[in-house]
């Protein structure tokens, strides 16, 4: 695969392209690999997010910046990024690692954008890294929608239940549709003693929780 | 006490004067307080240690950075960096906490001065927070002596006596010098087995521990 379609992709041209490609290489393939990198670039992208969430959610407390940032550097969000500029096609791997479906697997992929996220760093500085991370994360932000206690959907709905002495919501994954890299999950979330179902969707399963959660929230209203 | 002898003392002027007053705010005094601050700050801080460690260790692989790391931003080490800089005399806590202590409590300074850190990211951005980050972790960088492996003095003895079937090293502070901010601590390492002990010096309990294993490691060798 063509990098040039890669740093396309991700909206930032390297200068030291060596950087790119060492952030592509799995430790399968041998020495230098990706794991320095990987290393840096991991606490870049939770310094990014962190700042993002600071700086837009500007009423929630610690204990929530801190959840929701969880949920967005964690490593099936990482994949389904990954995915998303297709990052699975550029990587190196050893012959094992690739007969075996290394390419596809999440860890190796969310490893691999934060081996990107760091080599950007290491090229040009903070603030370019700052501009590739957000501009790839910003589906994941726009799908915060905190109520007023500040607190996920999930949570609301596990408390509000609590406090009528309810037992806990079930949620059942009851379909996936689409290629690997743009997949729609759909989420049914059931609330027995009240005889509840609301189905969410979304781009992880997670997400899809978090709207059919969403949706049950309001019904108990 | 002044803020001017604290900016200062962190080689930095705030433009926004307030953001500094917050993040000597704990919230034991109110809201706000420097809780969000400490949440970004710490990721900035993280961030600002992993590049340093990156940059000045070719050679560490990502678990012996990692460790290096997780040295330099705990608790203890970060109280004694707050402490060097008397950053206890210019929090704001509640009436209890100050009573009680609270002003040379590790983790309210340590976590203050994670917000303090976060404080100048809003104020200026990342390269102004990576120069204050990088004058006060300066001593904990230079004391970082990696061996061949990569490994810190403690894992290597450990590692050592175990190759020779040997009893684990013992640990004993033994004495501890000169007033809260600038203790000396002295830790005694002892190899019963081979009657080795050896005196270390630090300005944490932690670095006098690794000055003493580095001596017994040069002992037995």
């Amino acid at each position: 695969m063509k990098l040039s379609r890669l740093t396309a992709a991700l909206g930032y041209e390297f200068r030291d392209i060596r950087l790119l490609e060492q952030a592509l290489t799995h430790r399968s393939f041998g020495i230098p690999n990706n794991e320095r990198l990987e290393f840096l670039g991991d606490s870049v992208l939770n310094c990014v997010v962190s700042y993002a969430l600071y700086a837009r959610f500007e009423k929630l407390q610690e204990g929530d910046l801190s959840r929701w940032r969880a949920g967005i550097v964690r490593q099936e969000s990482l994949a389904g990024i990954a995915n998303s500029i297709e990052l699975g096609d550029y990587l190196k791997l050893g012959d094992g690692e690739q007969k075996s479906g290394g390419r596809q697997r999440p860890s190796i992929i969310a490893d691999a954008l934060e081996a990107v996220f760091g080599a950007v760093f290491v090229d040009a500085g903070f603030d370019q890294a700052s501009r590739v991370i957000n501009a790839l994360i910003q589906p994941a932000l726009n799908s915060i929608t905190p109520n007023e206690s500040g607190k996920d959907a999930k949570t609301a709905l596990q408390e509000a239940l609590q406090a009528r002495s309810l037992a806990l919501p079930h949620y059942e994954l009851v379909a996936t549709r689409g290629a690997a890299h743009e997949q729609e999950f759909q989420v049914e979330c059931q609330i027995v003693g009240l005889n509840i179902r609301t189905i969410g969707l979304g781009r992880s399963r997670r997400m899809a929780e978090q709207s059919a959660a969403k949706l049950a929230v309001e019904e108990l209203k």
